[in-house]
């Protein structure tokens, strides 16, 4: 299959999965490197992830511009989230933007979100939360200009997944299953560590290696692929696996 | 399109819109300010909002009599919540009630409901809480009456929201969109700041600032816009959006 | 339309309502007095209630036995709940026994469960909880006979509902439509309540006036109505409305 | 009907039912021992329970490994829970294995996981908590080989279930219906029992006798087997109970 005509298509794919999944509503997105050039990334126009179809992909430059110069069709304001990124961090190649509710109270609160379960180990045990006022004062809180990306890829440093706070969360991966699955695993944890707290007393987390051991899982072996199949079907798209 | 049939038509989605998010059940209701006349607005007869067809929606006085003297099927009996909020709100041109029980909770305890992420920007930072045993006494709760509206709208004041002590909220703003997005987010938020509470410690909410600049986003800018595309669609109503 | 065929047709829609809504599992059911013979009662067989046509429907006395001697269809192990009931209140005429997660932890705790908001107010202000412990001491905790019933109904005493310990809660109303309002609203009640005790600091509930004009609505007005068409198209019910 | 083959048809039923239930996701597993040899267990290959199909069934032996040496698709890399369960406990014909994220935060607090309502006197008044690194230090948390297996077994013991710390559950039962019984009931009276902490205050358990008498319910009455129909056709299973 044509590497480009592939990544469209495990894009649109994955769109469906995080709107099926719940973690995208109308906004949200989640974008791929570009296969064929380093400097390129695919997006889809501004259009609710359960909606976006493969006409829908753009192609933009890391400092948000549309390749194709014609294409006026609107962007999402937020696509710096992702250039900004993918600058920063040559060995990502898929971005997800996300206003998960259960995510975001760790994003308003001092209390740390770290790992309780195996399957939110890639999600890492240190997760620094931007708050976009430190460096920017009053704004609507959305990441609206190459500034603000570089200032939450900055924070972002080595990791995956970056709070923002009265906002969502951004992660970054390697591969779109590796991102797809810290997306998902991330609010997971997020509502298993709420009641944990709810509880009361102390709470075991992951150590730091065992989310290590857990995020070096080869991403290409049977049981992580399987949710591609899983999610997938769920979203109603097991048809567009067998496109050619 | 007629504007008054667009008007219509729009009501229409919205109603299976609400009831698709969960906002309302068999009760809870939405109308608009008659796109031709200011002193008269649209709403559905007493019917569950899931159910509503455009035949059901009729028209109404400011003082909640049917425009048609003829037409003696039953209405809501808090229609007059819609026509005291349009009264005494010239810019309102569209209101929302509900019995969210996400936000319930909020009007029986002294907690404040403030905006803790930025899509709730509009709902504004103080939002206040109208309890009907202030003034009427024990009752059945409902806004019965016209006096029961307009004291309503007065605790409203120059705001988008008010809670209703032990019954829901109402929410009023300047295009049906923008009423929408508030009706949807509100919810949402209260969850988020519920969770966000019980996480213990201090809780940083939206400036006022912030809030502010959420609120004066266009609402007819495509950020705005595709949550219409995508609400409609997931309430099975996409076909409605090709009537002419 | 045949009284007895309109009871059972109700029945019926009243099974999938509660399932469709939630408030039944496998478990849990509904019973409607017969509306010819005061000493009788209709009342599925051992069916999970999603799964109840006409057919299943059974006529038992009020102690409990099949009317028809030669129905050996397993009929509920807990149909002792209902007999019971219908044998100390006369003016009632529809009872709904269920498992609720959302009121299960009332009875299990000393925490009164209060009607917080205006539809929960025919649940009550003052909700007793029964525990078979008390009198039978030790047992797998069901109504698995007829002093088991007469000692839970003794428990509700002339109130509409009864948190059984451990258990789930039963209730009981004048109309199958009012039985059902209760048993939606009050899971819901209870989930409201839940939210503000974890807000924290002091709750407003209903007072005794609130929540008995409340209960006073007309159950044949058109707001408590509306209710019983939205439900039963929800529940993939509609097509029964029609049946002569 | 061939016992081997209903077997692999019920567990398929099984498969779907878990998922359905919303106790298992892209993870999660559920076994039955062969009917003919004890020292076999039927297991499907590396796939999701929701897509689980006849064909996906494979026979293991107590180890692990493939009854048929030839057959080389992956298995699921956990597939040592089970036998090592089968192997300790000769009682036990079915085994399921979730990541219950409602059971999770009692794996990783020192809160005890009991049961407070009848449907929950199954999974036993005392359930231990089995901690992987307490005997082969920092791992990725999976039990990936039978010495893993052996130790889980271990301390499961004489009973039900066995919760994983910062993993999820395992438990065994003597029969499908049973071991689904648990792990649907599990995570709900986790639910229920997390609800009833946050009201504050003493909580009633079941009695180790409340909890004996109702795991002591006939799997094959009525009132059990009731669910076997309700689950299967709310997963869609309907047409597979009438296969010859």
């Amino acid at each position: 299959m044509d590497p480009i005509k592939k990544s469209i298509r495990d894009l649109v794919i994955a769109n469906r999965i995080l709107a099926n999944e719940g973690i995208v509503d109308g906004y949200g997105h989640v974008s791929v490197r570009h296969p064929l050039r380093a400097d390129r990334y695919l997006l889809s126009r501004s259009r609710s992830p359960e909606l976006v179809v493969a006409d829908d992909i753009m192609e933009f430059t890391l400092d948000g511009r549309p390749a194709n110069t014609k294409d006026d069709r609107p962007p999402y304001l937020e696509r710096f989230i992702h250039g900004a990124i993918y600058d920063a961090r040559p060995e990502i190649n898929s971005v997800v933007h996300s206003h998960s509710e259960s995510v975001l109270p760790y994003s308003v609160t001092k209390r740390p979100l770290v790992p309780v379960f195996h399957a939110a180990g890639p999600i890492g045990t240190r997760i620094p939360v931007w708050d976009i006022r430190a460096k920017f004062g009053d704004t609507n809180l959305l990441v609206s200009c190459v500034d603000h990306g570089r200032d939450l890829a900055g924070c972002l440093q080595d990791g995956n997944v970056v709070l923002m706070r009265g906002h969502g969360f951004s992660a970054g991966a390697k591969s779109l299953i590796q991102a797809l699955w810290i997306s998902i695993y991330l609010p997971a944890n997020a509502r298993v560590l709420t009641t944990a707290i709810a509880l009361g007393g102390e709470i075991t987390a992951l150590s730091d290696a065992e989310a290590a051991h857990q995020a070096a899982l080869d991403p290409e072996s049977p049981a992580i692929q399987r949710t591609w199949e899983y999610w997938t079907r769920r979203a109603g798209c097991a048809e567009m696996l067998d496109e050619k």
